[in-house]
């Protein structure tokens, strides 16, 4: 298997809903989206917003009630103060905020909100992860 | 907000674990990774592993049971053979498979397994969806 994480899969109760959502944070839709499935382009990694019920079908798993589901995705920031405005953009598109802009215990900048279906964004601005030149997070390697 | 995804952090009961399971799949971890936290680079998005209760405590929500997260990562591949084979190759590092390899209803081929946290891939082949050169998934897009 090579690393690489190609597709995020959120299940969501209404498909227009949250399409309507991304769409207002930033993200383009795809031409191959259509009523039960929505693609965007998240950078080299495919975000896709389809069915709750029809992604457990699919997937063969019982669509129990949703605890706390485990994951987060994050959107890295630029700067500190960046933290604070995509969490009001946000907001302003229907998130619910659930931790305001703070310091972070790791040392940078970070807050989180639920999208409408209730999934999990940080929104992190970290000094010591910077980005290249498409965006994307540099991890640090030990050369070996 | 741009539209990226930078980060993809999974809850977990035993980082050590964790972070054996994704290395025995191919993922290599960071330098910057400790007993706390593990980053992968999974091109382009950063794939961490987390304890779950301080993923829960760092976004100030519940840690409440899991029931179906909602949630599916995927590993896209570039022959419908590979699916069976990545399948296989997950297995044999702790996951638990939950749909082998079949035609998958949008006319590709795909399975699912869980990972040992009980998070779910689903390891898929299209054909409608082509790769560039580093490995992501191309979206289509109508040129405006």
């Amino acid at each position: 298997m090579e690393p690489r994480l190609s597709f995020v899969t959120l299940g969501v109760s209404d498909v227009a809903r949250a399409r309507t959502f991304y769409e207002k944070l930033g993200f383009k839709a795809s031409s191959d989206s259509n009523e039960n499935v929505t693609f965007f382009d998240a950078g080299g990694v495919v975000l896709a917003v389809f069915g709750r019920a029809s992604l457990a079908k699919d997937a063969k798993v019982s669509d129990s009630a949703p605890g706390f589901s485990g994951v987060a995705l994050a959107h890295n920031v630029r700067s500190e103060a960046e933290v604070a405005s995509v969490l009001a953009e946000a907001e302003a598109a229907g998130a619910t905020i659930v931790k305001p802009s703070e310091r972070a215990f790791w040392g940078g900048q970070s807050g989180y909100f639920k999208d409408p279906d209730g999934h999990l964004w940080e929104v992190a601005y970290n000094p010591f992860f910077p980005f290249d030149a498409a965006g994307h997070v540099v991890l640090p390697y030990e050369k070996s």
